[in-house]
């Protein structure tokens, strides 16, 4: 039998783990510093939580969790011959797992509403599912880093959250683009073309000019049955130019009829008025045609991007009014963002900016030769270990080849020999396995210089 | 709908999940310092991964993910008729959750045999699931903490793990006691007693000692037809008591005509040869009594436990010569521990050891005047961050107490006001929450001061 794994699921070997570790903590550590709190939500959630959430489209990606035992009785049989597969597959599960971060949160705090302080600043890093078809940088388990901050509907939430960005991709190493739209824009603008109605679709089509171009927006618009005159208002808008503050002006006077655009508007002056204040290490663009597709944000959206690589977005997000009202707490709006993990990791490879990764490992290896050189090698070991330098000595007696090749997979940077002569003198040959040079010592010196070369450079 | 979690899982809010990357960390740092790497592997494994791996109560006990869409017009209706539930459950279940990380880590090692060099040692610190009835303290979803080598029969690393346990427990400031036993030296026991044939059956009701004391374990084999000369023999060997050496240098004798058991001692005698070089913190001690339950060990076993807190094993393993031969790749001889994070967890709760948590949050909250009041405390927020202090400005300008009641639910030292005679002259008001004193400074003796009292102490 030859073992393999599902599809669109990774196997992480020790420098994927380093490297994700090295991201999330970026990550976590920017969080922190806004006063974001960490919590952890169960990888199965009752389906009665996830179903009616993600759409139908999310329904049929939702991975449920067959019931165990004698519950599996209660299959619904019926269901199954007259071909109502979802019927028969909730009669035989009653958990699925986690499909986002969101609504695991929002579940949370409608559960812990009575001991949480608001508004709460939460972040949370895990792992999520998705049947969807795997591809290229696509898969079935993946993480998702979100923070959100619920009970306040001030501006200055959506301020801190560009922050964040700011900040993480300063310390990652490269340059992105942090762009904003509000979706009361998107709204002021449907009204103002006469397609209020039309909202959902005008968003879903604006959604993919990264993808078509303005003209692909076009054709699918008039395939919906635009009319000539919404069409030419809305490209006016769609291709507005200029900097962020002369986008407002143009927006000011194109929405002065819509209520909610001119509130929109508003917002978007307030937001970048707060911006203003903080200096910003990255570009922070204004952006008409940013609609983050078919998500039910109904305030301030944002998106990063990077010019670096070939990359869809690295992380979005935005704010919704009613997060937990579907679990029967009304009125708690919510902001929140999210950290495209995988990408990131991408970017990061393809930049070479890995390299300061803590891979916190062996410094040295003590070659064994058996017997009593196993014995002394062990024991000069502690010393070293008891200096704080992670040591290891190679288990067995084996060849030498073959011990340095463990040290050279491991990328251990030193070996130390204890051989007849070190045995008999007490002393210990270290070899520096980069330069190829050895140098013959007592153990005090050696482990000074180990700790020299190793340690106090950092 | 009032939302819930499934039985058996948990929620963690922003303490635990601190408290729990506390131990996690000693637990990490324990397995790098002695060369151990990290490797993650997928939440949903293969079910021909997992089935047939863990007995037939773990099969039981196994998650299953229904499989999506069309495939589940594969569901065998014929086998639930007859009441076949696990030939029904196996037609709708491809894939299923990680119930161990033993399993996973040999199919890991197999794939990717051609690309590791061994003596492989990983650590792995992941989640799993089991359908348990949920009791105190035993969990459907919990964490496992794994270090195991591969690829070496050296008892070395035995010493090195017994090592990695005393480096930890150290850390976490209780005392335990680890207690080593071999499988050989109860093979040996059943050769001598005459029992061979009935080791499982053996082992399994010595397992029990600790619950039941040894007149339940008499009565239980008495149940099972041991005959009383072999009883009294057992029980001789059970009964041993004085220092680990006396107990040795008994089942030498005792053991004499068992090869098994002699070749047990052996490994028993180096293992504490080994064990007498290192300067270990905690107690060693060789418990003949100890076996591990039904796991496949074949060497060394391992347990630690305490006498600090009334708590069952802290952590285990032991040696299995053929960790990987189930997925084809044989002679391939493992050792490893496993920590228990979650009752580690509640040692460290209940003797209060967790007074060092870096809860590396929000060290100053700026109060929330709104207006021209939010702007400059906005604006003096952005200085101490750029000097790495942790800030947050109240995302509204709420009532006073609002403000003071968030400031003491998330345990943040001081707060910052500033107000009309601060916006006046240019200064601030910081309170020490702790003591209620408060001070007017300018920026930078507020700032330093802060900074002093917060960072530097540490």
């Amino acid at each position: 039998m030859k073992p393999s794994i599902p599809k669109g699921t990774r196997d992480f070997g020790p420098i994927e783990v380093k490297k994700r570790e090295y991201i999330i903590n970026i990550i976590k550590d920017s969080f922190e510093k806004f006063g974001f709190q960490p919590i952890e939500t169960p990888v199965m959630e009752n389906l009665s939580t996830l179903t009616g959430k993600y759409g139908d489209e999310g329904e049929q990606l939702l991975y449920r969790v067959l019931n165990q035992g004698q519950k599996l009785k209660k299959a619904n049989i019926q269901a199954f011959e007259a071909g109502n597969l979802p019927h028969f597959a909730a009669s035989v599960a009653e958990k699925g797992l986690r499909y986002d971060l969101t609504i695991p949160f929002a579940r949370y705090v409608v559960m812990n509403r009575g001991t949480l302080t608001f508004p709460f600043k939460r972040y949370q890093i895990q792992p999520v599912w998705r049947g969807d078809r795997p591809q290229k940088g696509r898969y079935r388990e993946f993480y998702q880093c979100d923070a959100d901050v619920i009970g306040t509907t001030s501006l200055l939430n959506e301020a801190e959250l560009v922050q964040i960005y700011d900040n993480a991709f300063k310390k990652f190493g490269f340059e992105v683009s942090i762009k904003l739209n509000n979706r009361k824009i998107l709204a002021g603008i449907a009204e103002t073309i006469g397609m209020s109605d039309k909202l959902t679709m005008l968003t879903v089509a604006i959604d993919k000019l990264d993808k078509v171009g303005i003209e692909g927006v076009e054709a699918e618009l008039v395939r919906k049955g635009i009319g000539t005159e919404a069409l030419e208002s809305l490209k006016k808008v769609l291709e507005t130019t200029g900097s962020n503050s002369e986008k407002i002006d143009f927006l000011v006077d194109y929405l002065k009829d819509s209520s909610v655009g001119t509130k929109g508007v508003e917002e978007l002056k307030t937001l970048f008025n707060f911006l203003s204040i903080i200096k910003l290490h990255n570009k922070i663009e204004l952006d008409i045609t940013l609609a983050r597709g078919l998500n039910y944000y109904t305030g301030t959206i944002l998106e990063v991007k990077t010019d670096a690589v070939k990359m869809g977005s690295l992380g979005g997000g935005g704010r919704y009014d009613d997060l937990t009202g579907t679990f029967g707490l009304k009125n708690m709006s919510g902001v929140g963002i999210s950290f495209g993990l995988d990408r990131i990791y991408d970017v990061l490879n393809e930049l070479d900016l890995f390299n300061d990764i803590n891979m916190n490992s062996t410094k040295v290896l003590f070659i064994n030769f058996g017997g009593e050189y196993e014995t002394a090698a062990f024991k000069t070991l502690q010393h070293f270990r008891k200096e704080g330098i992670a040591a290891e000595i190679y288990p067995e007696s084996a060849k030498m080849k073959k011990q340095m090749k463990y040290a050279n997979a491991k990328n251990i940077p030193f070996v130390v020999f204890i051989g007849e002569e070190e045995l008999k003198n007490g002393t210990l040959t270290m070899k520096n396995m980069a330069t190829g040079k050895q140098m013959l010592g007592n153990l005090s010196t050696v482990a000074n210089l180990l700790w020299h070369l190793e340690y106090k450079k950092k």
